[in-house]
């Protein structure tokens, strides 16, 4: 970690540390980057076209995204969410408990001029608008999982934000939290439109499903730099802190081209796909009890994607195969097995490859927000919610769902197997409960890798 | 209960009696009901005019609405109400569970002729046409109150239903089930359609506020007899079955011309209104923690209908006052307080008089679904559902909200007050558990009684 952010760090940690605070490093710190610093003068012949937005230039080491650097965009959220947040904190009324479904549609603007104004600090990043789409519903969805405003702040604000080397297929630029929780990433104006669409049925997906493995959203911000408008929405990383994976894979239930490139697989923490889990793993295999849980989900959230018409969405898998296998073995008698929620969460899905290996399962369900077909997409989610009698037949019409169909019986036939239970855990008087099983696995690792 | 009847409760009380078993009874019944009964050749100097649609055969002592006779509506919603449950019951698939917001708008519908076809039985009333509006949502809604569907039927078989010799002042026809527990109530077109595209906001509303006093719609129907469209909802009735009410009233916080009429007073149970509450009560007076909820609950209710754009709805409250006041002392100190909501929905909520005198209450919001300004409700929730930025800033426009402030204030000024808890109640052994508690009221009030 560097110097410069060790103060954030410290900060985090203070318990008193208000919103002034927070202001007042995140300034600082930018007070020592030089403005120059983010000056996107292009030299056409220094720069690589990494997406529709984004370009990397090869001599500065920096990314741009529509006229302005990665790193310059990443201070300018991390000030403006800090900031935005805190104010509606202060701002709240016990009345505003209560989410309507208008305020899904609602946004929240502040104009940031570096000099400052009477409601903004001053900062030395290029004045920029900035705007929190439907800041209520993306509040209320952090609360329901478990993410208080205070978590959401310091989470941001721990450190500055990593721009990501290695960018979406879609040409997106993203960013992560500097402990890997949280990712942004830039979306298109009709993705984040889908996404404001979608929040009402992402509501009561997790209300009647809160074990759901689709993408979860923590918020939708436009901001405005240097006359382009940059979105960007923020996600959970579905994968674990601290641990690193043996395997990650993107499945989607094709095998047509569904295999890692070379140059992918020659990557530290190569995304690997269908045909190579064929080939590593061939299926995973899972007790009963957790089999079920993972076909509920998977059944349950693909149809709710089928409704609004997406597909082409995918499972990404996060596998930790623990070396030392004894330890492992030791630990997961000791783990409490009370909150399955808390483990597929926190701790990871307890399987076993075909050797009978112990693994943990890390997943989550991503891309669902993509441009093919956007347009089509959106006329249906009007179309649904539009009343009136000569509209109805054509709410009633339902997508073919064949890619749904697909992807169920992949997952659930070829990926997932349930088998038997070989032995029935002990009972013994302290358990380790789900919470601090994600710790136990890591340290359990650590010191496997030192043994090796 | 009249001889015909008595087969219903029989087949109600056998908890083997399935779909066909309640079709037949209903065939046999209607079998017994010559077709001439409802025959509607309406003589115009026999009728009086009560509404709009309503008529009054003073020779046959029957209710008209738009060409059929009350009691054939009613035998036509039972028959077609319980066809239709069984069946969406019996077709469930586990993926059912999932309520997809598209679901609130989707319709069922069923013709029934009187000779029956390949999915319906025969009957004997006239050919009719059923609609189930948003068949999904409403079972939604009564599975999260607590209502199976095996409960939703056998409550509207138990009995004919019920026409209300006292149809609502906007001219409506209203039935209740023989055990006063469900309401159906005609509605309008554009009343029905507002229902439909108010249930999103009812649902986010049941979800975050359980306790709600709002109005609970149990389901929403079409019936198309005599060619004439006739539209049904049903509601929770909130006062209690087997206790009598010592006073009704009907309260929107506002005291020009809100005085119950010398007509209405004449009756068994009239329907009181503010300025007669002023004179018979004054004020209600809650423990703190019962004030707290109440007061929570009216302003989480008046919150969700000032944003719907509804106003001029009524807080309707039945006041038990016991006679014998040592009884129901003994009671309340027996009495569980765990657990509020039971209390509120089931067993009322306790009060005293101005002279300290025990009572209990039974709070609903009504009229939530009124006429006036209807066009201008429908396109304010139409356009808070529509996306497009030159759109938002009519979103954004709240509504006065002048309604809800003095309706608020009336209520928790005035009807409502907190009072100090004067003496603790003793633990006891044993305690009745608050389902039990409108039975041992209802117990008391009847021992009272007899003393008297």
């Amino acid at each position: 970690m560097s110097e410069e952010n060790q103060s954030f760090v410290k900060m985090e940690r203070e318990e008193s540390a208000n919103f002034f605070d927070i202001v007042k490093l995140t300034k600082e710190r930018a007070n020592e980057k030089k403005n120059e610093e983010f000056s996107t003068k292009i030299n056409r012949k220094e720069t690589v076209r990494l997406g529709k937005h984004t370009k990397f230039n090869e001599t500065t080491n920096a990314f741009i995204f529509k006229r302005s650097q990665g790193d310059e965009i990443g201070l300018a959220l991390q000030f403006a969410i800090i900031h935005l947040t805190e104010l509606f904190k202060k701002n709240k009324s016990s009345k505003d408990d209560l989410l309507l479904f208008q305020d899904f549609q609602k946004t929240k603007k502040v104009y940031f001029p570096a000099a400052g104004s009477e409601n903004t600090p001053k900062h030395t990043l290029s004045d920029f608008k900035f705007k929190a789409q439907s800041p209520k519903g993306f509040q209320y969805f952090r609360n329901a999982l478990g993410i208080s405003d205070e978590d959401y702040i310091s989470t941001i604000a721990k450190d500055k934000l990593k721009v990501m080397g290695n960018p979406a297929k879609s040409g997106a630029l993203m960013w992560t939290t500097s402990d890997n929780q949280y990712v942004f990433k830039t979306v298109s104006k009709a993705q984040s439109k889908f996404l404001k669409q979608m929040l009402l049925g992402y509501y009561m997906t997790l209300h009647q499903h809160p074990n759901t493995f689709l993408t979860k959203f923590y918020g939708l911000y436009t901001l405005r730099m240097r006359k382009r408008s940059i979105r960007i929405v923020v996600m959970r990383n579905f994968f674990p802190h601290g641990i690193e994976l043996t395997h990650k894979f993107d499945l989607k239930g094709s095998t047509i081209s569904r295999e890692a490139g070379e140059k992918e697989k020659q990557k530290s923490q190569p995304t690997y796909r269908d045909l190579d889990f064929n080939e590593i793993f061939k299926s995973l295999y899972l007790e009963p009890q957790y089999y079920s849980e993972i076909e509920n989900s998977i059944k349950f959230d693909s149809t709710v994607l089928d409704a609004y018409n997406i597909f082409d969405y995918s499972l990404l898998l996060g596998v930790v195969k623990p070396k030392d296998q004894g330890i492992i073995k030791d630990l997961q008698r000791k783990m409490s097995r009370e909150n399955f929620q808390n483990m597929v969460f926190q701790g990871g899905i307890p399987a076993k490859d075909k050797d009978g290996a112990q693994c943990y399962l890390y997943i989550g369900i991503v891309d669902m927000l993509q441009e093919y077909d956007l347009a089509h997409k959106l006329q249906y989610v009007w179309k649904a919610v539009k009343h009136g009698p000569h509209n109805l037949h054509k709410v009633s019409v339902q997508p073919p769902g064949k890619y749904k169909h697909r992807f169920d019986s992949y997952m659930l036939n070829n990926i997932f197997q349930p088998k038997k239970i070989e032995e029935k855990t002990p009972e013994l008087e302290e358990r380790i409960p789900a919470k601090n099983w994600q710790k136990a696995i890591s340290l359990a690792i650590k010191n496997g890798k030192d043994l090796n």
